[in-house]
């Protein structure tokens, strides 16, 4: 008799995933940098690198396609939509609109899910993701983004908080200079188009690789994904992921971690970790993001 | 010519989800009430009505089944557990089972994952949440149970802290007397059994309606489920709800909020928010979990 074998890994059947065909772009966007300025401060386009917006506009399917701008993160909404439309008319595409969602009443109106319902790329302008979440969820606009993201071949892309507010968990307040004392790091749901994923922004240059990490080691099943300025991840079959752009991505993969303090200490203590693996990537690089292969509840 | 339909609501079809063929029962707990006392305090399993845990039992299926109970969330695992044995044997439970894990080595034991393999239901004690995600997150053993869950007639329950960690997001610390300050409430992802639901215990007697409303206004996508003690929710078909025991269930409900300044005001700030919908649901009563007819990634 041989020794019963214990199933562990799941087999590519049992996953039955839905693959969205839709794509995302999360760019880590670059702010001033004055001195004391907050990351809410609303994105300047000009300094996100021609080749990510490029990359965008080449992603874009169908005749004339149209580019539906939404700076609802903003809060100065205008002008922020206003220089995407600018920008990617230089860029070639014709037809930019805007869906100027202000708050939750907004993201149920018709006007707004027809224009959704048409656009070939959308693009989340930054400003602070607590707005995105806190106007979006359980809208009638998100569902359909998740529905032409899921069924369709749209490219949706964000930048800054636009980035952050794609996947879920999300973190939207945190200490940029420290992060390693426990409570420091607010987290809540994100928009999910990608989930188990922890986006943060501007990671290298403000040193937010502790605060990641700690939000990874209260549950390891997510990775975070740090993105530098100027640089974006493209993710394709909902989780097949390729950097484009001049910085580093860095993975933080908590898997493996052996130890951590996180659930025994109280707020306000240093927490400690072991066991942490971390890939930096450059332009071009692939990586498969874990949950893609892992069994998980629609 | 008509006017073109704006196609808001998804089709069943396009749903197209993995009904999960187990169950959950997730129970409000009932720890000692002496003051000063921390939530995170073990589980004194004498307090859980009788009701409930009958329910359990009646619940399980196959010949001799067998109860497999976990007791990560303690910090006196062998006591918690040893209860649970008892407990089980005294409802006429001939085989039941302890899968002591107290870290994440422990969660990838091929002999812990075949006891899940073989479990006809599965009980997580009371304890601390946080140690239950930072341990199973990304681990085989969580793996397992998602597999057991959605592919077999399993019943998984927890209760406190077991019923906090069930779903996504999870909260894990808050202020139990207020919460009504902007970054009072600490979350991350749950071991998501369930989604966008966010569960409390204690609900009504320590009025954490507050703190879970700010977790709702960070994101109305989730809905707030507030278990009162003595009181379960029994989960069947991926999302529908039955109230079983002998207090309330609060549904807090943020989809129909019309405006928040959770986005504009500091942490440290008062948080506001305008259209929050409530039900209280006592014993049979049903309802059916929000997220289960929107459209989600897997």
């Amino acid at each position: 008799m041989t020794k019963k074998k214990v199933q562990t890994a799941i087999t590519p059947a049992k996953l039955n995933r839905i693959i969205p065909k839709g794509k995302l772009l999360a760019i880590g966007g670059k702010e001033d940098k004055g001195e004391g300025q907050p990351d809410e401060k609303p994105e300047n386009i000009n300094f996100i690198s021609e080749q990510v917006l490029k990359r965008f506009v080449a992603e874009l399917r169908g005749d004339n396609p149209m580019v539906l701008v939404i700076p609802t993160a903003s809060e100065i909404p205008e002008e922020s939509s206003q220089d995407y439309v600018t920008l990617f008319k230089e860029l070639g595409v014709t037809n930019v609109q805007v869906a100027d969602i202000r708050n939750r009443p907004d993201a149920n109106l018709p006007e707004y899910l027809e224009m959704i319902k048409n656009a070939a790329g959308i693009m989340f302008t930054g400003g602070d993701q607590l707005r995105l979440t806190a106007i979006f969820g359980g809208s009638d606009a998100l569902q359909a983004m998740k529905e032409r993201y899921i069924y369709s071949n749209i490219i949706i892309a964000g930048t800054s908080a636009g980035a952050a507010a794609m996947s879920t968990p999300m973190i939207y307040e945190g200490e940029s200079q420290g992060g390693y004392i426990k409570g420091d790091v607010r987290m809540t749901t994100g928009l999910e188009f990608l989930k188990n994923v922890a986006i943060d922004t501007h990671f290298l240059t403000r040193g937010r690789i502790v605060r990641m990490t700690q939000a990874i080691c209260t549950n390891p099943e997510c990775i975070g994904i740090g993105l530098e300025e100027d640089t974006a991840i493209l993710v394709t079959d909902g989780g097949k992921m390729e950097v484009v752009g001049s910085g580093l991505v860095t993975v933080v993969d908590g898997m493996g971690i052996t130890e951590s303090n996180i659930y025994e200490i109280e707020n306000g203590q240093p927490f400690t970790a072991k066991g942490l693996r971390v890939h930096l990537l450059g332009n071009e690089d692939t990586y498969l993001i874990p949950a893609y292969e892992r069994l998980q509840l629609q």
